[in-house]
């Protein structure tokens, strides 16, 4: 099994340094692939994936041939077969993204129904092309496990259909979208499965033995970060138990419009009484939620730091700062030290 | 009738200055304060909003007196008091932010209960402070007009009893929240009034002639933008109608995941025939819609230029870039000459 940081849980350059001297691949999608190319990720340790992918990217993941760019279009797979021919490369690792046909709604924009696999299969080949992969993801924090087994006995059934016909062996690309076990929707009362439960059903649903590749983000990056925010006002409305206003907002964490992220009070101490707080941010946005029901001090009160756990993942490079800049980020230290850590794209 | 630009609607500088210019009133919330000071408001046009308000910008807007801070919470009245004292200011405008009752959710971490209120008139008349207004916001893309005038009914009723005791005239501010009659909610089956509805049930709500302060943002600023993008993709997914995927993602416009927004191509002329089409984003995000449902020619191809209307609200600065940087914007003069905004919060 190939492990692949999905970039977009976190592209702080920083951090997808650290995944990759940990050994993982590098998912890249967008505008990605030049973070990939900045923090001088190997070729081949690149997977090139998602609807919208910069031409000029497309062509150096192609001249360098990385390890495999996943082609979610007609009209990409039209273009690298332009590049292919113009630059006259010869078994560059293709992949095509699989819309499959489970039993959960896939988000209908990415990648291609059955039909056009087999159709555009044949096409990758003919290019002279190297057909690596047939890759698919099913969605974010999904809590089914008889979902990975269904998508795992499609895409091997689909991969043994292709290798049959064109004499070939192929990888098969299973996305992520497992869910962090610490930070539960709000409303779902799906109990989240363990790592090894997500791997035991796919692993269940393959009828051969293959090269399976997967893609976590949050489950690798989220559990990694706090957010620190300080208590700003504490109100009891009438019929409303009690509040915090802290001075971050969910602009900064939008998970926590529907995840329940834990919170814990850092320096009020005194007090061992826990009461049950509601956690709102301070963007004069009616929804901006941090967390609803937290057990936090009875005696919190202005000033107080509270950390907002499993911050890490689709937070740091997804926050907007409407009203106000957006908080520092650091990385510390086993050692101690801080570093500050910069968005890959800032204005 | 006073109105004030909500800049948090869309606080680019240039577009404040803008609405300034016009005669608008600046309505202020979070950091904003500081982006008023940076295009030189002056102080008695300057209302000052919100649950987070940067110590620094408080004790400048009472050394300023600008025209009214509406206070929050008890915390930052105890501020202003610490501030008035040490400064020695007499007849500061202090305005207090109410969380009406009305038959509507109002988001518990705003204002103050009325119990709390009439409490606090009196400190800040004891504080020797001018107590300038009263104020409530009951939310955004407000469709029902009974609303308007309970809130001001119940606003006046509260204003007479604090007038009648400490014998001081008050004015009313009863925020914004007005939807925008171009783009309903997705799921909502209201008509959206016009504005001269709303005006007419907050008039028939007051009990006597009143000063009245209104804040509209979306209403303003909406129609006055669009967003350019390009078809990247066109697909037929199995039993799916027909898909444009574009350069863009709703993190540009994060308002097209619950409202209408209208789409136009501007490119494929040749062919009449409009089709339904659902406009995905390039995101890799799941939810990344901008449009379900629009009408766009049926020779619609990559490349193509689609305009996303009325995009003018809470979205150039509350748009992020997670996968890639965020698309230049522009004011377009009257003369066709471009100028390029800037977002108020940078990095």
């Amino acid at each position: 099994m190939h492990l692949a940081y999905s970039y977009k849980a976190c592209n702080a350059p920083k951090i997808c340094r650290i995944f990759n001297e940990m050994g993982f691949l590098s998912e890249v999608v967008g505008d990605e692939f030049g973070i990939a190319e900045e923090i001088s990720v190997p070729a081949s340790k690149i997977i090139f994936n998602g609807p919208y992918k910069k031409r000029e990217h497309v062509e150096k993941a192609l001249i360098k041939n990385i390890l495999v760019i996943n082609v979610d279009s007609k009209e990409e797979l039209d273009y690298i077969n332009r590049i292919l021919s113009k630059n006259a490369i010869k078994g560059a690792n293709i992949g095509l993204r699989v819309r499959p046909s489970v039993s959960y709604p896939i988000a209908p924009h990415f990648g291609m129904d059955e039909e056009l696999i087999l159709k555009f299969a044949k096409k990758v080949i003919e290019m002279g092309a190297n057909l690596y992969q047939i890759h698919a993801h099913i969605g974010t924090q999904i809590t089914k496990l008889e979902l990975y087994k269904e998508l795992s006995e499609k895409m091997s059934n689909l991969a043994k259909k292709i290798e049959k016909e064109h004499n070939i062996e192929l990888t098969i690309n299973l996305g992520g979208g497992f869910a962090l076990e610490s930070t539960p929707e709000y409303f779902s009362r799906d109990r989240i499965p363990a790592l090894n439960e997500y791997s035991l059903a796919i692993s269940s649903g393959l009828n051969e033995d293959k090269e399976i590749f997967l893609e976590p983000g949050r489950t690798l990056i989220g559990p990694c970060a706090v957010l620190a925010t300080k208590v700003i006002s504490i109100k009891r409305p009438r019929n409303i138990g009690k509040i915090a206003i802290v001075d971050a907002s969910y602009f900064d964490i939008l998970s926590s419009a529907f995840l329940s992220h834990e919170v814990e009070c850092i320096s009020s101490g005194k007090e061992e009484l826990l009461v049950e707080t509601d956690v709102y941010g301070s963007s004069c946005v009616s929804a901006d939620v941090i967390r609803v029901g937290a057990y936090l001090p009875s005696d919190l009160k202005e000033g107080d730091i509270l950390l907002v756990k499993d911050a890490g993942a689709y937070s740091i490079n997804i926050s907007s700062h409407p009203m106000r800049p957006r908080p520092k980020i650091f990385i510390l230290r086993e050692n101690n030290e801080y570093e500050e850590v910069r968005r890959a794209f800032v204005e």
